[in-house]
């Protein structure tokens, strides 16, 4: 039987495991395949880039002041007495008078301060090259520094790698970065009830889809997850996956039953698993207040509600913020879409509700529609988009309201 | 030399290219390891679920009739003849009078027809259960087909799997989907002045991160890349590399320098792959506008601007839509956000401009701040998360305009 049932906000829950965890070590990994994982430290220019002045055009590199004044009727006329090609090579000089052709991205001739366009050129009968516009000092150029000075910031640790960031990052030279380690996450599904979604399914029993649907969780997140078999509600079974499974995983979560039989034995397994053991047991939101929160030497510990959409709200509002704050990620706000309410929504106040809406753009505006008459049905998960709150100090929210729905992403 | 210069609008650069394009072929995978993969067929649940009457909460099952006008002064009064466990096993049924204990989840006796919540009752001295409450025919229980009735739809051809539908599927018992396969999308390099972000470089030298970005942007995309070894500007090396990349991959892109003279390569190499070559030269955006597009055999083969936010460009208005109408999936409106500009944008009309902005929120507004200063470079795509468009018949955009911002995804 439970010894004691504390109740504690979705904030709280997160902040009372948070507390007591560490977030993770780091690791070098080769800069090319580090999308989506999160830096360690901040990273700034050491290089300027780019490191030499580049032409920005195809053209001529020239002397700017040579060029001035110059115009359709009265052209400047000036000696190519070089070309310099892509790549690593002698730079040829010039002096006044004197033009050299450049290409897009390449370098300018010694002495050259400025790159005239091809399409402003012309050459004369007798191979002379005519300048029908001036160009100013540093004209169709790049100077170095221009894309990062030295110091500048490449990225701040905690964040996300995105695609720019990886490109920064290979501009600047750094083949190698510091990153968080990425989580592992085990999953360990029990039920008397439960069978593997490919058995054939006998009266009273249930396909066991929880323990996927939070491993794709997991793995949206950019962790790994460790999947452990199916066991039965059996004290000492939980007890022993459990030790194995901290053993190899930073994080460990429980799916079980929603009966208050699976809620007793998920809190006595949490509680002999180690220290602190749980902290909190139920949490004052909907759907999803049957859940376990524990930590064991440092790492999470979680009982999660058995019905699927409940499991699957308290992984989106409290075991994700929990292992975003462990895996090293700076808190980014979550992306929503504002919305016009289709639906009343009761609710209780002193209880934070979680509503799964679908998103409908009609012409003028874009709607959220509840889903009615299913009680918590993998169905309403399948079908939606996202998530409308009502806030603990509310008693419901009214149709036509406008809201912010936080989309699954 | 260009044999003839055809530019079209990103729009129908998409159509033209995708006109000759088949979809790709399907195979099967585990619904568990489904996530993100695309559906090849319309799915329709041919079970109910849940398959048998469900309680909806821990208490006792009863016939309804038997708890009508019970009140906390005058109770019902009824024997408990049995328990139903979780999971498979003989059903108890009940008589008028009787009531059998129920679990979240688990069955109800034969005869029941509704669950008293265990919160209602209390048990006499003697052994009799109290019901203090009345409960209506159907109450806390859960039909057969609540869930899932046969013949609704749990995803449809060309849907994103989502956790929801792996959910859903592994409920209705598929644990094998049919999925379009997974594009294979070949990335070649080539420039004399590239060297690999691991070399050092000399005086002219540019590291060459284009391959390694537009990996990571088929990578978000769920698709496969093949990256080949960066090669000189030579168009005997190309065309090889190319054969080769063609035999293995559902898709080509080619990125290289930004001059006249990469361009004209990268435009007869396409050309001497196969029929029918090059369908266009050049489209109407900014920036990108030096891109060549083409198809060899049914497969893609595009030619990719040299700048680094061109090339990203490119790959996000144009590459991005043709790879997913050749993967099966459902066209979706991007992800978007609606903020207001903080800068007039000037651009011309004919061609749509796509331009860099980070956002900024203020405490009643969000706020669009284009990246300014700096010539396409690396930077102005790591520092920002998202696209302005000015459209092709406009010729600008005032500053204090409210926008939609396509978010990167």
């Amino acid at each position: 039987m439970t010894q004691f049932l504390k109740v504690v906000s979705p904030k709280d829950a997160v902040a009372i495991v948070s507390d007591h965890l560490s977030k993770i070590t780091s690791e070098f990994v080769s800069t090319e395949s580090s999308l989506k994982r999160i830096l360690y430290r901040d990273i700034v220019a050491e290089i300027q880039l780019p490191e030499f002045v580049r032409s920005s055009m195809d053209g001529f590199s020239v002397k700017a002041s040579n060029t001035f004044g110059a115009t359709e009727d009265l052209p400047a006329y000036l000696e190519v007495v070089g070309e310099i090609g892509m790549g690593h090579q002698p730079v040829p000089s010039i002096s006044a008078g004197q033009a050299v052709t450049a290409y897009t991205g390449g370098m300018l001739a010694d002495g050259a301060d400025a790159v005239v366009m091809v399409e402003h050129t012309a050459m004369t009968n007798d191979g002379l090259l005519q300048i029908f516009r001036p160009v100013a000092e540093g004209e169709n150029t790049i100077r170095p520094g221009e894309d990062f000075d030295l110091g500048d910031s490449a990225g701040e640790k905690g964040d996300v790698i995105t695609t720019g960031t990886l490109g920064a990052l290979l501009a600047l030279g750094i083949d190698k970065v510091k990153v968080f380690k990425q989580l592992t996450v085990g999953v360990i599904s029990s039920g008397d009830e439960l069978v593997a979604p490919d058995a054939t399914t006998e009266m009273g029993q249930t396909r066991d889809i929880n323990v996927h649907t939070i491993a794709a969780q997991i793995q949206k997140l950019g962790m790994r997850y460790a999947k452990f078999p199916l066991i039965d509600d059996n004290i000492e079974s939980l007890k022993f996956a459990g030790t194995e499974a901290l053993g190899r995983c930073d994080a460990l979560l429980f799916t079980s039953g929603s009966s208050l039989s699976n809620r007793d034995l998920t809190y006595q397994v949490i509680q002999s698993l180690g220290e602190p053991g749980v902290l909190a047991h139920g949490i004052s939101l909907k759907p999803g207040k049957p859940t376990v929160l524990g930590v064991t030497s440092g790492k999470p510990v979680i009982g999660l509600p058995g019905n699927p959409v409940s499991a699957l709200t308290v992984f989106d509002f409290v075991v994700d913020p929990i292992l975003r704050h462990i895996s090293g990620r700076k808190t980014v706000p979550a992306l929503t879409a504002t919305a016009i309410l289709q639906n009343d929504l009761p609710s209780e106040r002193g209880r934070t509700d979680f509503v799964r809406v679908s998103l409908q753009e009609t012409e003028n505006s874009l709607n959220a529609v509840p889903v009615w008459g299913k009680s918590n049905s993998i169905s309403v998960f399948s079908e939606t988009v996202g998530y409308v709150q009502i806030p603990s100090d509310q008693s419901g929210l009214y149709k036509g309201t406008s809201v912010k729905v936080r989309l699954d992403e």
